[in-house]
């Protein structure tokens, strides 16, 4: 079976080829390396040193006698996405290769609309290449679960039966999402659905929850293997934040009163998630939502863990509160429904102290790579870039980033 | 009181502006003039003839001694559009700028595309210009019915409450465009709505129905003060089409069956919709949406209603059902309400015979210009366009359009 993987440089995009290829799945790799430079542009950088596509798939050809096709490709490139389709004629197409953080979105208006641009136009070309050279082959699209928000009723997956006025329908689940982000990911979500309906392609959104976590099985066999490790405000999801807070012995930095309630998930089940999925299309024509997450915690619970495990080791880690640079609801309800890929196999790792553990050892080795001044949010909500968000280490070159990236 | 008018130059923004300035607002109108560019596109061409924007400015000054400031600028450009919005620091900007043909954006890819980035990002800017120059003022937006699609229950206004596992919420009512041009105004909700919550703005979204008519007192009053009239596959509504093929002896064409039903307004209430609204502003952080149509009709009924008004004087109308070219349900349940304008004080024109007679009298004036070749759908929903879009009176640039506008 021959899959092609967009955005295949970052965080999950890599360790999805590895883990594909590994069970013998024929992998086409892509992307175009804009989540390199938007480093550059943040003074942000993975905790984790990682090597250039090219010695990856040398490296893994080495390891593994397996081969990985890597194409460096822009997704808003409609004629060179199309032609890659025609030329793969692929089964699946698992889609990362989208701009992904709330934070870099919010930072002004000129990364709201690249954001949104970004999303929505590379998601389009995809189904038009698709339609015209592939319609068979099954769009697997990363979403994200911010895009249901934290509605006052249980989240279903993709889909709420509805009784009105004596009527029922089956209709998509409102969408409340809270960043420009998180918004395209919702404007993606319709466009797809609607090609479903109208052309009869076929997809599965996968609404994916927070991801933690910094090995595969794949990923450790070799340094040059390795995935990205991102810890900052702009690109760090969560719980590795805390992580690298407590290795450092700095204060765990809970926004605002912590009650705000997500779904996790571990990166090895991320990419068992994608497998599953993949072994398990989609009949044509249909538009089908997976949640993809594991358990719920809400940031605050998810500080008290990281303090637990270091307590373990008699060691002691301090909790502090910051006034919360998102517009969001600090204490509601949140009950997501995670059933469909526990249907089809999926047996979770549930968050464990070891791996905490295994993070923060992780995080330990390259303790001298962390860039203090990228951890403390720098993008409200509200007002946008609070400072430059070039680090000083760049040098000159941050002044022009102000003037690009500062309101 | 100060209103932006953007999309002046369109069938409905041209009256609006009239409307408005009429009432003593101090209106400033906006265009880019892409439409009639796209009629040049499309080999398609207004039925009426329409002056050129500084003409009817003048012609309007001359006639009332009111001034119309007439502005050309493109929403896409955000520093253009950021200097107006703080030049003029408007009580309310009317929002109608944007690609508004269904057929037009299924042509195929580029046009896709080219109406989502055109709405998405114009919609976008104009949020941002409004955060750093008036965040008190009121976006009037131009939204559209076809954002809901055809449920099997009640079509609220905007928001629905519903009742799941034992817990209630009132969320956004789940949308099921159908076409990307729909989808660009879902996308533009969902952002519009995200930004009054977080920023504190205030938006009103008018979902408006399908409109009909010519004519309102401002645009009779000369010649040269007439808004376009488009009767055509890609930018005609549909009673204006049969209001045309009924004038120069043509079958009505009904898409398919016949039974799609969808709301109906006269361009007279639309006009006085948007007054009743700048005049009743919602709270700051308000977002709230009305849904903008009087009637409800199946297009068959209006075929009939056609029909019978050429009947009334002693005319046969024939009518004949052509494949549909939309992909959408032919037969449906339909209810939508439509109460909150109506309880501003909106008093509205009923479809009558003598509207429909009048629309055919202004027709018959002018049968001499229509081009019976761009009446029957020439773009496919599932394949896009079916043939070149550029009328062959156009000569030896057809070839051009049919390289770029062809699939």
């Amino acid at each position: 079976m021959r899959v092609i993987v967009l955005g295949a440089d970052g965080y999950l995009g890599w360790p999805t080829s590895l883990h594909l290829s590994a069970r013998g799945y024929e992998v086409v790799a892509v992307d175009n390396l804009v989540r390199r430079r938007w480093d550059t542009l943040c003074g942000t950088s993975s905790l984790v040193p990682i090597s250039t596509m090219e010695r990856r798939v040398a490296r893994w050809a080495a390891e593994t006698g397996r081969t990985i096709q890597w194409v460096r490709l822009d997704l808003r490139n409609r004629a060179d996405l199309t032609e890659l389709i025609t030329r793969h004629r692929p089964d699946a197409v698992v889609h990362f290769a989208e701009q992904r953080s709330a934070p870099y979105s919010m930072i002004g208006a000129e990364q709201a609309v690249e954001t949104q641009v970004n999303n929505v136009v590379g998601t389009l070309n995809l189904l038009f290449a698709l339609r015209e050279s592939a319609p068979e082959c099954h769009l697997v699209k990363l979403g994200t679960m911010g895009e249901y928000g934290t509605p006052n009723i249980d989240i279903e997956e993709g889909f709420i039966e509805i009784e009105h006025n004596g009527r029922r329908d089956r209709l998509p689940y409102p969408k409340q999402p809270g960043s420009f982000y998180h918004l395209s990911k919702v404007h993606d979500s319709h466009n797809i659905m609607f090609t479903c309906k109208t052309w009869g392609l076929r997809s599965t959104d996968l609404n994916q929850g927070v991801v933690y976590g910094c090995n595969t099985p794949e990923t450790q066999r070799h340094p040059e293997l390795r995935t990205r490790f991102d810890y900052d405000d702009i690109w760090g999801t969560v719980l590795n934040r805390y992580c690298v807070q407590a290795a450092i012995g700095r204060p765990l930095t809970v926004y605002g009163r912590g009650g705000q309630t997500r779904g996790f998930i571990d990166i090895r089940d991320t990419v068992r998630c994608i497998e599953l999925t993949i072994a398990n299309p989609p009949q044509p024509g249909e538009y089908r939502v997976f949640n993809q997450f594991t358990e719920q915690f809400s940031v605050g619970e998810l500080a008290e863990r990281v303090r637990e495990a270091r307590r373990a080791h008699g060691l002691e880690t301090e909790i502090v509160h910051l006034p919360n640079p998102r517009a969001e609801a600090e204490s509601h309800y949140y009950n997501a429904k995670h059933q469909k890929l526990i249907d089809l196999g999926l047996q979770p790792h549930f968050l464990a102290q070891t791996l905490i553990e295994d993070v923060i050892q992780t995080v330990e080795r390259y303790r001298h790579r962390v860039r203090v001044e990228t951890i403390e949010p720098r993008v409200d909500w509200r007002k946008g870039a609070l400072v430059s968000l070039r680090s000083r280490r760049a040098g000159d070159r941050s002044r022009r980033a102000r003037s690009t990236l500062g309101r």
